[in-house]
């Protein structure tokens, strides 16, 4: 009786890549491969025939997971107390899943025994990153196949006469001439005529979001409220967090709004052009800010921008739990503490205008803030303010002015020149 | 014969405060009032007829200056570099012209022989600390007058009854009840209905830009080019920067798209909740950022992120000719020095999107960047970079996961709990 | 029969201003005083004489605490955590006590039932500040008086004469030309000679620390250990935080370390020449960043560093109790978590010196580190890692020298000129 | 007759490292090797040998660069702008030569019509990244080797059997255990013992500096005269600023000051333990941050040195030519424009103190500073500025104490807790 082969864990989407890792990785490795297919709210007909096939292409088990929730409850609430855009803009769709996916193959290698983990990531993307750092971080004894970097054949005819070669099932239809990646927080369009940074997108990209010009013609208004940080009620109705999401992507996405189209800077080191749709992210985002906007004291707003863009590239980047992260988020959860209160939003024709906000923490004063006869704010103040908060540049002035200071020095309007070499020489 | 007064100079806009100001001025402070008028771009019945006004309300003299060019040569081109926003909305648009106006208030002091310049900002904003941070940086012997913090009528209808006990002429029209400030770069509006948060800011405050609604059916594109990160032509049309501000203003207005309403946080140390339309301003932020987005190198490109933060807050708090400012302005500047290209952009309903960018100076690069056969990028890389980008925070997975470590370690979702005490006690 | 008088608390110190302070209360402002003392370490010749003093003075009542243990666990443990050190030099010793004595006055204000605190802080130093600061935030419905800032006598001959007419005690010893506040954490010393920056401060001024000249000529080695952040023994012995405070202060001040001479920006504006002595507190600190150094996760170190800096100028600043530091502190303390470990230092004629640390935590991995047969670096992802890594400036390089780019640019030597003019006008 | 081969250029130091290099670049990958050889102040018995040497291991061709003079003019003069100290300690001394002996390299490949570049660093170490970034944006065309982690033998007996059976010449004294790199800024020191972070650095692995122990009984004062941010000037006497760096190192090291002991985090990933001697460079940074202490305005300091973070970080990890660097460097630049002024340093028994500092751009003023009877301060300012200064604070104090707000908010000490769930579900 032949001894139990070393099983490999492998991250399963149904798609032709990862069913032809099942087959290599049983060939070329000489492992058992147990897949797992995890549900993160992407766009499919059914997890069980994606079950089926990985089954079908040789996966000794599949292990299906509805991350649903959990990714709602544990990583999208973080994401939005962060305000988390990569470069400004991407909501992090795909860079927010990818760590918990990690952590249930991660799960399933303790489960099942492997000492192994395989992803189907190419060698020139982020994702590869995201789940390698992931792991190594959850567990570092484990080891990382990544048949896509190591197999010989490098373009889709090649891996298509391969599958076939190999009985790995071929898709019959003509496949997208664009690479998807999609689930609750949005989705991802690369490739094809987009790798033309100078090209607009043509319409049919889109599943999520309409066409501007196809949006209704009467605007939608809808209040989101929030509770220390998390939406729990849309127009009054509680519901939970995964519920706002997916109302908000279906209101949002019919009133054209969400649509993301950047050139954007991958952590392996090229520009790639990235086309995105994210129209319940992106509402949740502009709500949150307009609602710290009227309960964070000055000084955390402030601060707290700069921290997001760190948490958003170390997210990007892979670090989901890296100790930097996990250090930001205490910093992040202390401001959300009183972030409570409803924002109003109004869509139209591909835009989200943020038309009110209010909140019983608010730190809008109408008393200090109103110009008529109601002002409680104390005028005199502002003399010994200024004169104080003057004073070093005050001082720097009277100093630059003096005899003997050089005349450029006068010329406040003056670029830096570079340093003037010849005075300490000769 | 009387021995001659001494001279204050006064930044006058021809409203009722500044009116007013100048008879204060005379009667209260025994001063002779010069005036002096800056055309910024903001919307007037001509300057004529307020230089007029000034003399009639007894100035001894009134200066009118068009600052329009150097406003968009020496100001709005720093601005754009920055990408100014304040709290990620604000264009600076009143924080841009106060430097400029103190400037000439400066040369006029000189000149005149005075020793006192006035302005009529009240003391709960922040125009008052610009223009006095500005003045003081410009000539910190020159000492600042501000009647409106001092007088003692404090509602419009007392300020109306001093106006005509004194001679000064009261607006015959009734008051809108809005306060309003704007030049080339955008528009401010203020109080009234607005000063409710919740409420949504009614159609009739905007004069720049038309509602989504009535803005036209058809979008419209529009191409810009940039030289050295200053716009140089439009459509293929070379014309000035002034130039394209003005057509921009136009164009993105009339298609609805530039209006911002947002709670805002002032130096004085008050929210406000503050409406603003800067249509040519916001139009151009866009497009200066997609170009970046092609042509800066990516550490620059995140670095320059924060810096920009720290210029627009800077500016908004008076601190344009500051040291910090200038040094600023000299990281700025070497970073806009290959910002030539051109950026598409796409009008239509309130939106403005980018639709395509180029550049001879683009860093994007199609070999790299693509999955298709023309693939240039080196896959096996990815292993070595992955191998050592990780091995920091796989060093510390390793150690944390050593007998003896606190079990509560292990798990990376939990968040920092307090400072534990006891055990170093007894 | 006498209606009872408002109450006002004081912040007593035992000294000729805040006992003229008590007075100036009462007859100026008609107000009862009740004084309140603390012992957060500082010299003096026991509690019970300055509580007599105030009473003798006229305050009707004097709260003494002994706040030395709050002070080190609840102040002094979050600095160490921060590595607090204002402009990289000043452990923030007056700036630490400052909140922690505003918050027993609050609570004397409650407890006496009084809407009013006075300090006796005059108008041009940051504890100002620091007291009104943290008052603010702890209750702000409560009124603050700064008599000496109102009071008409400015100098010492001025004051001793008031004191003498209103029957407050006059020291009967010359004055000290020096101006000194001193608690656990070290001792400031202003005034006097010292307000020329050019001057050596003469040796008299400290008290904690003795010359190097006349440190012993033997160096002495101590070996701090801490857990979670936090020293809790010393050479092996266990003890409380505050007697490790009391030990080093002893060791490090015998061998002569510990004395600062910074030129320092104040919050109110103005630079000013300031000595201090901390001799335990920058040898933790030392040895508290050596820790950190072996344990720390790189990113966490290198993101931290740039924390710090914000963490102490907030409190410099007053803002203890703000929401940003307190945001600050929880980012901080998740970084703590595994900072345990021993540090030993050698102290030797004024100078402390981190010769050797080690942890159970310590990310140093020899194996990794080492260059000869023990090697487990995989030296081949070298390669793999430097060519991604030098990607993104590869690109740059490779655009920057294509035909047609402007000749200056190859020189990555010339420093950024200013933005040029010319090529978008005519 | 044989065509002529491919050459190469190799950066040599005389080594049996590099030696090995010119035999296996000629024998393993058939070219001619044209070695470089850079005098950047670096100890050695002459460079005539040297040259000779490298024929004698095959070199087709040897060049000799003193380098010296550049080194100082054109890197230390911007390390100096920028006080580098990575990790706040190391003065960065490897990592400034690198990118200057790669100029020197990339110069020579095209004089000598080469297409690669060869140098000998191992495949854990910073400078390997160090030369193929500089060399990268140098000229991204050229090719570059790296013979050491190429090669087959590992450990030092290998290499030298390596080198018996190919005729390179073998140090005929026993090895140091020390691995060491030195120039003018200083001297770096591994190996060896060093490898133990917890073993206290034994005394002869120093050549720069005495031991404290040995150091004169008398202590030394020097002044240092600085104009634009160079030192021109010690005790008065006028002499280039290689000059002063070779002065400075003497008398520093003379008094033995300037040893480092620490554990730094490389860029490939690992931690090291690193001893460093480089008493001008510490001696030079001190007095320089000291008189910017005195000259440059609060935000500018403030501000800058978060950037001098950066850029040694940036220099650290070989990005000397890259343009973010480029742009810190203009920004350094505006701020050292009136950086000139005397520091008074004082040396004795390893410690250097700054005991003085005046300039005539001092924006210290006795008259604010003071508190006798030449006070020029505003006091009454204080009052208003406090007032604006704690506003916001005082407003969201004032909201977290009303009615309804959550109890724990009160508690101003409570770190932040994780976030709350439940709320929002059900």
């Amino acid at each position: 009786m032949a001894a139990s082969k070393e099983k490999v864990i492998l991250a399963y989407s149904g798609g032709l890549d990862t069913s032809c890792c099942i087959k290599w990785l049983q060939e070329e490795k000489n492992l058992d491969v147990v897949a797992v297919v995890g549900d993160v709210g992407q766009e499919h007909d059914g997890l069980a025939p994606i079950k089926e096939k990985a089954l079908r292409s040789g996966a000794v088990d599949c292990v299906v997971v509805d991350m649903r929730d959990t990714f709602a409850k544990e990583y999208l609430t973080k994401a939005l107390a962060a305000n988390a855009l990569y470069e400004n803009k991407y909501p992090l769709v795909s860079a927010l899943s990818r760590p918990l996916i990690s952590k249930h193959l991660v799960d399933a290698a303790h489960k099942y025994g492997a000492s192994c983990i395989a992803h189907g990531c190419t060698g020139k993307g982020n994702d590869q990153v995201r789940f390698e750092a992931s792991i190594a971080m959850l567990d570092p004894s484990l080891e990382i196949l990544a048949p896509v970097r190591e197999w010989d054949f490098n373009t889709r005819p090649e891996e298509m006469a391969w599958a076939q070669a190999h009985g790995v099932e071929v898709p019959t239809t003509k496949a997208s001439p664009y690479s998807i990646d999609d689930n609750l927080w949005g989705r991802a369009i690369e490739c094809g005529v987009l790798e033309d940074p100078w090209c607009e997108p043509p319409a049919d990209i889109y599943t999520m979001t309409q066409a501007s010009e196809e949006a209704p013609d009467q605007p939608q208004y809808v209040e989101i409220t929030f509770g220390r940080g998390v939406p729990y009620m849309l127009d009054g109705k509680q519901m939970s967090f995964l519920g706002v999401i997916y109302a908000l992507n279906d209101i949002a996405g019919t009133h054209g709004f969400g649509r993301i189209d950047m050139v954007e800077n991958r952590l392996v080191g090229v520009k790639s052009r990235e086309c995105y749709e994210a129209p319940g992210a992106l509402a949740l985002i502009e709500a949150h800010k307009a609602l710290e906007d009227l309960v964070l004291e000055r000084e955390v707003l402030h601060f707290k921008h700069g921290m997001e863009q760190t948490w958003a590239e170390l997210v990007y980047n892979g670090q989901w739990f890296s100790p930097l992260k996990e250090a930001i988020d205490a910093f992040m959860a202390s401001t959300q503490r009183c972030l409570s209160g409803t924002v109003r939003l109004k869509f139209y024709k591909g835009a989200c205008t943020v038309v009110g906000r209010k909140s019983s923490y608010s730190l809008y004063d109408e008393g200090l803030a109103t110009y008529d006869e109601d002002d409680s704010f104390d005028h005199a103040a502002a003399k010994g303010f200024i004169g104080l908060w003057t004073l070093p540049t005050k001082t720097w002035a009277i100093n630059r002015r003096q005899e003997g200071a050089p005349a450029e020095l006068f010329d406040a309007q003056n670029a830096a020149g570079p340093l003037k070499k010849g005075r300490y020489e000769n």
